[in-house]
């Protein structure tokens, strides 16, 4: 295990939800296990005043969400002691002296070495400016400690924003110090997929278009927009899934092997990656590869659920998509012809987030005269929820002849018992501190993924032909979301468990 | 299903045990299942005098190895009315005149269509008298409807009377009339094996030498000789086991893809597959590419047992192996420079046949700097007991980092529900019925099995230098079996349960 050297954990708008509901209980559970440094210390900033004590009751001691399940509450006291917080006054945009000062203190009297992290915990519209003021105090500069910047996404509302985005923070800070988070790829299972393909001789042989007739991707989610609606409205499926989470699955699966698996070699694959997703620009080939749906209201669970135009926050003619399915190439060497059916959306009939590689269907049906075609092999991933791994493979049916039906290989990250798994913001707290950027996404690649998304975004937008879709809650979405598929596929509808199939059965 | 034609079927040797234990309940199985055609009979032939009453009441009525597990008593009475009895005479080599008239009689009144099958439940030493005094009777023609002669292994006791017997039954029978019985193949995961391959397009690519680094094949007994002392010390492991039961599954590891799942297209890449195995001859090689051992006394599941030469029938200075283990390699395209270990032995620790597909390990070792080698994937398929398929494959230990470790994904053929799987008899018996030879084996294909074990057989009895190693009962053999396999391999000592793996661990 890597050492985490002393720090100072520096958390902008600390009176926000988010420092009270996972970044504390995340660094005291780290804190908890002894990951940290013997030498820490959290401040939160934010405009109000509070005292430090009435900061440690509210995010440490009374604080809800921090649960005694580890048996961990007789270390909230010591805790609790390294928790400070600092008033900025009203505006994020003023001179930080008071903040430097205060900083430099806290270095000294906690031991910090002088490394510091900065935690954006505000609207993205204020992080170039937090980033100014602090390069101003010269708190970006690395010459006792490190200096490192996290931000959460969204990074950008397009490719333009995203670039004022990077530039703004870059002038600040190096590309190196800054931390893009993306709760996402903090799940094990997405990391997984780098083991899965990399770490076995398996699977990589047929990783490719030989093999591979096509990729689907799904995330769906059963939940509706419920109080981002009006984040949401100006965003849609695609900013709010797919421009991030869902490409960077994609990057996962599509990459080169890298040459190590270092941090900088594993972007520098990803980035390479999106890069060979054949960017869309013509009309009619973006009608012909994407749909966009909104949600009506539905029953999802037995529960009657509300259409997305009655939510609030959300215009009433709103022509925001509420699912997305894209369907694209990949133009490289591996992939070539190969498509991948990628589609994110909510008021699914459940929550699940899966990767399905379909296999070609073996070319000589050798025991087609028992009447039985052999189907594809499947190797499903699923990431969320019910995590694990399903090869669906042909066996003989129990009896005379060669019968053949599917039945399942799996496997589940639970069965890997006695490591309690990290939290994604854990996890990611954790790297950052040690600075190690893997699951970090740079500059290159968010931007890549905006220059793939972008044309999409702009022909939704702007096109006349473009339509909307209507899909009943708790529906797999538009119906015509099928006819985006080749040949004889379809969509695999995942249910709640990993091996739920309705279209599946061993033997009838 | 198939349909199966009427018929008689003549069982030689109806009085010996495994009429009374197996033949007479698969029959019935297949009978109250209604796998049997309206027209049927069964007619017992041995020396002695019975009548037809005393014969039903032995084999069925009263017959404590039919069970009423599937409530099927009720159809008993109806059964025995069907089963006949014909006494021959002092010997087996007499004149079949009063048989052949019996069984005109009851083809007539049964309506059995002329189709007939002779099952020789006799020593294999008899099988050309009968075989010959059949023919003499005009009883192997096929002139009105179908003779099928059923014999079962030994086929021979080396390649010479291997021969001999071919040539005695083939100058009666056609070799598409005779049906040599490997109850071995008539288990449903060795069947499975052909499915396992040749109808998934994920496992056949990496069938080869490119991706397997070697393949192990173990067959273990817990048990000792038993009552079979006499016999098995003139046999030993490589006659008794090796060279039906083992060459039959590596014959279907090794094999090509057949053009189709017929019966002879089957046989004919198993014929091809044996025939490709390389055949030792220098004493040399076969000194280092073959181990012999003798089990002594030991303990297993608690238990005291006695060692083989203290066994009733075995001689007290005999050198009969119980335990052999084979090194060779496979002279074609696919299989060059590829090993294969296969061993066989009595009073191992537990009871498992199963073939390891080893394969090579990851050429590019990502994750090496995480301190962890990626480990070889392996696809176990477990014939008995606990019938299934397990990958051994990699995965990332959660937490930081890419700490590899490697976990299972299995298959139980028991999760296959709601078909009762036939027991071998029940499922070659039909076979036979109905004409399908494929779980069968034909001349040309137990000859080619002699043909690589005969010279190891000789050297093991000539050669000088041939010694046989003692190991105790309840051991995995003579310590010396590691030395057989190259490089870092050993062997993997299964344990009861197909994911057991003593030197596996998930997480430390």
């Amino acid at each position: 295990m890597s050492k985490t050297p002393n720090q100072l954990l520096v958390i902008f708008g600390s009176s926000g939800d988010l420092t009270q509901r996972k970044l504390i209980p995340s660094i005291f559970k780290l804190y908890c296990e002894g990951h940290l440094p013997e030498n820490f210390g959290v401040l939160g900033v934010s405009r109000s005043e509070v005292s430090d004590e009435d900061f440690r009751k509210k995010v440490v001691l009374e604080n809800q969400h921090i649960s005694d399940t580890i048996g961990n509450f007789a270390k909230r006291d010591s805790f609790a002691e390294k928790i400070f917080y600092q008033a900025l006054g009203d505006s994020y945009d003023l001179d930080y002296s008071p903040l430097r000062e205060r900083i430099e203190a806290l270095d000294k009297t906690m031991g910090c070495d002088g490394n510091c992290m900065f935690y954006l915990s505000v609207p993205p519209k204020i992080y170039e400016t937090i980033a100014s003021r602090l390069n101003e105090q010269g708190l970006s500069k690395e010459s006792e400690g490190h200096r490192r910047l996290i931000v959460e996404k969204p990074f950008g509302y397009d490719l333009d924003t995203a670039r004022e985005l990077n530039k703004g923070l870059q002038d600040n800070f190096g590309e190196s110090q800054i931390y893009r988070i993306d709760h996402y790829l903090g799940k094990e299972t997405v990391q997984n997929l780098l083991v899965t393909r990399f770490s076995n001789s398996i699977f990589e042989p047929l990783w490719n278009r030989n093999y591979i007739r096509h990729v689907e991707i799904t995330n769906a989610e059963s939940v509706g927009v419920g109080k981002r609606g009006g984040y949401y409205d100006s965003a849609g499926a695609l900013r709010d899934m797919f421009q991030n989470h869902l490409l960077q699955i994609i990057s996962l699966v599509v990459m080169e092997p890298p040459i190590d698996a270092k941090a900088e070699s594993i972007r520098n694959e990803k980035v390479k990656a999106l890069k060979s997703l054949r960017i869309m620009t013509d009309p009619d080939i973006l009608h012909q590869n994407t749909i966009r749906g909104q949600y009506l209201s539905g029953e999802i669970d037995g529960e009657q659920v509300l259409g997305y135009r009655e939510e609030s926050g959300v215009d009433p003619n709103s022509t925001t998509e509420t699912y997305a399915a894209i369907k694209f190439f990949v133009d490289n060497w591996r992939w070539a012809d190969i498509p991948f059916y990628v589609r994110t959306a909510k008021r699914m009939p459940t929550k699940v987030t899966e990767i399905v590689i379909h296999f070609k269907t073996p070319h000589h049906q050798l025991f087609k005269d028992s009447g039985v075609d052999s189907k594809d092999n499947k190797l499903i991933i699923r990431i969320q929820p019910n995590e694990g791994i399903l090869v669906k493979f042909g066996v003989k049916v129990p009896g005379q002849g060669f019968k053949v039906e599917r039945a399942n290989l799996d496997f589940y990250y639970d069965d890997l018992k006695g490591t309690r798994v990290m939290d994604a913001y854990e996890r990611l707290l954790l790297d950052a501190m040690q600075g190690d950027a893997t699951l970090y996404a740079r500059a290159d690649e968010v931007e890549a993924a905006w220059e793939f998304v972008d044309p999409i975004l702009n022909y939704w937008k702007t096109d006349k032909n473009v339509v909307t879709y209507g899909y009943s809650a708790g529906m797999w979405g538009p119906n015509n979301a099928d006819e985006l598929l080749e040949g004889d596929s379809y969509w695999r509808n995942p249910g709640k468990l990993l091996t739920d199939d309705p279209g599946f059965c061993v033997i009838s």
